[in-house]
């Protein structure tokens, strides 16, 4: 019920979901306004057929405070979606909906698996000249310390695998220079946990804000509170030279032919930086899978971000977390840690 | 001498500067090798008449430890340079030299004013949709606490006034969010000392990423962890849509002839974001005007650096700055304030 669309855009995009997991037993539970859900689903020919219908009259409004929905939002249809994955009977849940809210109750439902965060950790797909670069976290936690940054290393990782089918993702701490001693202490501790826990990660070093474009590693760690200014400076950046690029295109009516000329390149371009071929931003950290995908995304956009639910289901996402989690455990509850911890 | 061209573009740069400061009674200082420098000035025609050869042997290598900088340096190009400005002789320093020895040489001979700085600050004029946007700090200081942030705000808006002609630059705090309880505790507390401190500043509030390009605000106010980042990830965002875009335009015989009509266009928005158009970036805070011009400037670059010497100089810039940092230092030590410290 969720986003800017709500059913008119979530019911249709389960066609294009249902085609792109064709040969998969893939099944949808739709929780929401159920006449209008059984009316949608007439429109969509053999996808319905995957669907099964759960009403309820309770909607999370988009604008509504997440200790609100938190509080009164029980049998809502964000709620339900996520009760659902918390009794197993969904391998994950998909909402467009209120993000605060869709924290809050996952958190609340599902549990914190990463005992480190304050709240679930969200990543980005960032589209890269070498293809895509998963940086996080981008919004939800604005301090993080050493153990919380090695945490976002060991999601970031399984997630790279899962929805972007590397088999052993590089991974970068974000800093100002490549030197050891750069930085403050929590990326520079990070690192030295990094290097020396004994995870099963291919970790590369300390990466600059410029090697995300470039694609220099394929995963990049950073606090909530550089990743969601880097993702929205980027954003912004690339809608400022968009702009500017627009502006040059229809300037005369010689650049307006050149662009006529030119449209079918510049259209393959735009397509390579297409926001709804990476919609669907997980929540990090759950016992459980839940994908978050924007409140603005189309049809195309959203069966993406359920295509991601898919993939961190079917794949082996939560063992490899749990396993290099138990690392990290043992790393900062060596002698020397505990040493070290007692002695500030 | 310094940068990685040396005398071959800070000569003929020196006929450019003299144009645009054309009118105004400005004489340069040459520090460096007499024979090299006197033989540049033979032929940049009348702006040699401007000009005064100190020579010196010496010179700081470009990847020289700051710390051997300090030690080894006396009597350098750099040193000279910046001990003229100490001594009054000269009302401010320009160079494309190492920028860790400018500012280690700098802040042992010229001092710090801005108490809470532990090292020059630097700030970027970033190209935005209505003009620039100062954003401070982008590189030295990486962590800050509120005081700091607030010396960044005072110092970026001295810097736009005197650089960009602005005559009540807007400031912003950037954040996660622009209500009021979001991010760390220190740019909540920058933002309660920007509002209640009493300054004679114009004080915006929160701005997010996307507002640096958007020219939300004309000076952007971050720790230089988050500045640097953020700028790194603009220029890495820039740089991978230029590809792109190159890519787009070449990628066919139409897309070609296309691109060679829209040509003059494309130009024009090229100079739009010239970098040689916004080079010289002070070192913020010291008793003194240095200005660091990019290693990499060409002769339009370095003489851009040099009228940012010249405007700061030319304006209340230092008096401004002044007078808002006793603000500052009253709105840290009120009796409210002392008490909550001695409290930690």
């Amino acid at each position: 019920m969720g986003g800017d669309h709500g059913p008119s855009v979530v019911v249709p995009s389960l066609t294009r979901a249902a085609e792109r997991l064709a040969g998969r037993d893939v099944r949808f539970l739709l929780h929401g306004d159920g006449q209008r859900l059984e009316q949608g689903l007439k429109h969509i020919g053999a996808a319905a057929e995957r669907c099964e219908v759960r009403h309820t009259d309770l909607v999370i409004a988009m604008d509504e405070k997440p200790a609100i929905a938190m509080r009164r939002g029980k049998g809502s249809s964000m709620w339900n979606a996520i009760q659902a994955v918390k009794d197993g009977e969904a391998h994950g849940a998909v909402s467009a909906g209120n993000t605060g809210g869709l924290m809050a109750i996952s958190k609340l439902l599902l549990r914190m698996a990463a005992p480190g965060l304050e709240r679930p950790a969200i990543v980005a797909s960032w589209p890269t000249l070498k293809g895509y670069t998963a940086v996080l976290d981008v919004g939800a936690n604005v301090q993080s310390d050493a153990a919380q940054l090695v945490e976002f290393a060991i999601m970031g990782d399984a997630f790279h695998q899962a929805v972007h089918g590397s088999t052993r993702p590089t991974i970068g701490l974000l800093n100002v220079g490549s030197e050891e001693m750069k930085g403050h202490e929590e990326v520079r501790e990070a690192q030295k946990l990094l290097r020396e826990g004994g995870f099963d990660l291919h970790y590369h070093g300390f990466v600059e804000g410029d090697d995300i474009a470039k694609g220099t590693v394929d995963v990049v760690v950073t606090d909530g509170f550089t990743g969601n200014i880097a993702l929205k400076t980027a954003e912004g950046t690339a809608r400022f030279i968009s702009t500017l690029m627009k502006d040059a295109l229809t300037a005369n009516l010689l650049s307006k032919a050149g662009a006529l000329l030119a449209m079918g390149s510049l259209k393959a371009m735009r397509n390579r930086i297409d926001p709804s071929a990476i919609n669907g931003g997980p929540l990090l950290g759950l016992n459980g899978i839940v994908v978050k995908s924007h409140g603005g995304a189309d049809a195309k956009g959203f069966a993406n971000a359920i295509k991601v639910a898919y993939d961190l289901a079917a794949s082996d996402y939560a063992d490899r977390i749990a396993k290099n989690m138990a690392y990290l455990d043992r790393a900062i509850h060596t002698p020397a840690a505990e040493a070290a911890a007692e002695a500030v």
